[in-house]
C-alpha cells in the first residue's frame, strides 16, 4: 500500500535494467485527478543532482501530477547531459499522462557520475504509467531501493484522512550511493503553502535529526502530495501525522544502516535555544571518535565532552548521562559509576547544557569496522 | 637534542608512575637565563583542559621561564580540583627554579577526566629540575608520548639562529587520549608580539592543516620560547624556519597515526580566497565516506564532490584529480580514466574550484577498520 493507501494515488514499479536484470529500478507515483498541491524538502548540497534541481524548480508552482523515481543511478555530477536526461524522462511521463512536463517531478538514487539510459527508460514509461494501480505501492517501494535490505513504508490514519509513505536509505551508504528518498501522500485537502510548512517542520525533527555519517548527499529528496479526496483537515492534526510518518521512516533507515551494530539516541537539553541544542547533538554524532566508542560499548564521556566543547557552551554547566546514569555533572566527573553492559545494545546519551529550555534529539549509529570495509570497497 | 639544540635551554624527563612503571611521563623545559619571550597557540575547544587555561592566561604577559609537561593524564574535565593541580604542580617548578609561578606553563596529555597525582609530581619536581641539562632534550621528548610509536623532534638551522622542537601526537587517538603537544625553542632574539605572529601563522599552515579525524582535542598546545642568546633575526627568516619545524612535526604525526594505512594530501586551488579553500579541504577530510574510500583505494570522486558541495562553491566550475589524473572536469565526469594502482599508497587529491587565487593544503589519513577497532576499545 504505502503511497497508494490514501485515496487518489496509484503507483507502479518495473525493471528497466539500470540495476541489472531481475531488480525493479523504475517507479512512478501518480495523482489520479490531475495535478494536486505538493511540497518538497531537498538536500542543501551545492552539488545537488539534476532531478533535485528539476523537482525543486517545478515545485515552485506548488502542484504536481506525478513523480518518476529510479534507483541504480543518481544522475548527479552529470552536467548538461544529466539535466537533459531528467527533462527527457519526466517528459515521457508527461506524454503518457497527457499533462504538462512541469507537473512531473523526478527522484534518482545510486552511483554519482554515471548517466541515465534515457532511451531505455523512455521506452518503458508508457507501460509503467499504464501499470500504475492502487496495488502498485509496494512494487514502487521496492523499485527505489539500493543497498537497503528491505522496503520502508508507512501508513498513518488521521482522524479524517490517511497519510501514506515510502522511503529508501540505509544510511550507511554503498560506495558512490547517494541518498534518502521519500514520498508521502495524503487524501486530505490542503493548500500548497500549508503542505510546505508542515513538511518542512516534520523534516527538521525527523530526517534532519538522523545523522549517521555526517555526509550530506547530492540527492536527498522528500515530497508530499495531497489529493484532496477527503475534506479539509486541521493543520496541527496533519502536522502530527506527517511527523509520525517521517519518524517511522527515519527509524527504519537507522535500523537498516549497513555496518552499524546499534542505534544511539542523543538527547540534548538545557540549551539557550533549540538551534544550539541541535548544533551540539550534531557535533557529537559527527565525531568519529565518539561513534567508535559507541561501537566498543566504551562509556568514553571525555570524547563526548570534547565534541560538546567545539560548540559555544559553558562546560562548567554541562552534565552527561548514559541511559540516565550520570557520568559527568556540572563540569566534573562523577566518581564510581557502574555502566557494565549498559551500552551493549541501543542506548541513549543525554547531554544537559544548563538551565535553558532548548532541546534536540539526534539519532545516530555506531561506527564499526564493517562500515569502513563496506564503504571502502571499490564500486 | 630537540628543544635543547638552541643555546639557552635545558630539559629533562623522569618516570613518576602516571603511565605505569618504567615509562617516562614527566618533563620540564627550562630557559636558563630566566623568563624569556614566549608565544602560544592552543585548542579552541570550550572544554579546554586546566593546563591550557593556565598557560594561555600566563602567556598573556608574553614571557615564560619553564614548561612542565606530563603524559598519562590530560587533566581535562577535572573542574576546580584540576585547576588547583595545574597551579600546584607548576608552583613546585617555580619553587625549584626560584621564579614566580606565573612564569611556568603547563601541558598535559592522556585520558580525560582523571586527576593528576599532585603529591607524586611535586615530590619529584626538584629532582626533575635539577636534572635538566643540554642533553635532556631526548628524554623530555620521550616523556610526553602517549600512543606514539616514536619520539618526534626537529632541529632547523637558520642563517644565524637555531630552532629546536619536540611534539607528541599520533593523530588517531587512543580511547580518551587527548592531543598534540609541541614545544619549540630558539636562540634568536625576538620580542613576544613578533614571536606570536610567527607562531600563529605557522600553526595555520601546518598543525591546523592536519585533519585526521576532525576531532578537536581538549589539550592541543603549541608554545615557542626565544632565549635571545644570539642577535636579532629577520622575521621572515624566523617565520620560514618555524613553518619548516612545524611541518616536519605535523608530517611525523600523520605518518605515526595508529590505524591509518596511508597519508593523503588534499590540495584545494582556485578558490575566491584561502579561507574558502580551507573550508573545502576540511569538508573533504571530515567525510567518513571519503576517508573510507581512501582506505579502499577507491577513486570515488562522487563522495569528494558531495563533500565539496556542502561548501559555498559553484559545482560547474569544480575539477577533481587523483595524482594529477583528472576524473571530473568543470562539472562533468571525465570518461575512460585509468587509475589502477594509483591510490594504493600515499597520494594527492587536487580539487580546483575555479579561477580564484585562494588555496589550501590539508593532510589527512585513510579511515580504516583498525582505526575503529583501536578507538572502540574500552580504556
Amino acid at each position: 500500500m504505502s503511497v497508494t493507501a490514501p485515496d487518489g494515488f496509484v503507483a507502479a514499479g518495473v525493471d528497466v535494467g539500470i540495476k541489472g536484470p531481475g531488480r525493479l529500478d523504475l517507479a512512478v507515483v501518480v495523482a489520479e485527478d490531475g495535478a494536486v498541491p505538493a511540497a518538497g524538502v531537498f538536500t542543501q548540497n551545492r552539488a545537488a543532482a539534476a532531478p533535485v534541481v528539476l523537482s525543486r524548480r517545478r515545485l515552485a508552482a506548488g502542484r504536481a501530477r506525478a513523480i518518476l523515481l529510479n534507483s541504480g543511478c543518481a544522475n548527479a555530477a552529470t552536467g548538461e547531459r544529466g539535466w537533459k536526461a531528467a527533462e527527457a524522462t519526466t517528459g515521457a511521463v508527461a506524454a503518457a499522462l497527457g499533462c504538462p512536463p512541469t507537473e512531473v517531478l523526478a527522484m534518482s538514487t545510486g552511483p554519482i557520475g554515471s548517466y541515465l539510459d534515457v532511451d531505455a527508460i523512455a521506452a518503458r514509461v508508457p507501460e509503467l504509467v499504464g501499470q500504475a494501480t492502487k496495488e502498485g505501492g509496494s512494487t514502487a517501494a521496492e523499485a527505489i531501493l539500493t543497498t537497503d535490505s528491505r522496503t520502508k513504508t508507512v501508513v498513518v490514519n488521521g482522524p479524517n484522512f490517511i497519510l501514506g509513505g515510502m522511503a529508501k536509505g540505509a544510511a550507511m551508504l554503498r560506495p558512490d550511493m547517494a541518498t534518502m528518498l521519500a514520498v508521502l501522500t495524503t487524501d486530505a485537502s490542503v493548500e500548497a503553502p500549508t503542505l510546505q510548512r508542515v513538511l518542512t517542520e516534520a523534516a527538521a525533527v525527523t530526517f534532519n535529526s538522523l545523522n549517521v555519517d555526517g555526509c550530506e548527499s547530492t540527492n536527498d529528496s522528500l515530497v508530499l502530495l495531497a489529493s484532496g479526496r477527503v475534506g479539509s483537515v486541521s493543520e496541527s492534526e496533519l502536522g502530527e501525522s506527517v511527523v509520525k510518518a517521517c519518524s517511522a521512516l527515519a527509524a527504519e533507515m537507522a535500523a537498516d544502516a549497513e555496518g552499524a551494530s546499534k542505534t544511539v539516541r542523543i538527547l540534548v537539553t538545557g540549551a539557550a535555544e533549540d538551534l544550539l541544542a541541535r548544533q551540539v547533538g550534531r557535533a557529537i554524532s559527527d565525531s568519529a571518535l565518539v561513534r567508535a566508542s559507541f561501537y566498543g560499548a566504551d562509556p568514553n564521556w571525555g570524547r563526548i565532552l570534547a565534541a560538546v566543547g567545539t560548540c559555544p557552551v559553558d562546560v562548567n554547566q554541562v552534565s552527561i548521562s548514559y541511559q540516565s546514569v550520570s557520568v559527568f555533572r556540572s563540569g566534573s566527573p562523577v566518581a564510581h559509576v557502574e555502566l557494565e553492559g549498559l551500552l551493549d545494545s541501543d542506548f541513549v546519551v543525554q547531554v544537559d547544557l544548563g538551565p535553558g529550555q532548548g532541546r534536540a534529539e539526534i539519532i545516530t549509529t555506531d561506527l564499526t569496522p564493517e562500515y569502513v570495509r563496506f564503504n571502502g570497497e571499490r564500486s
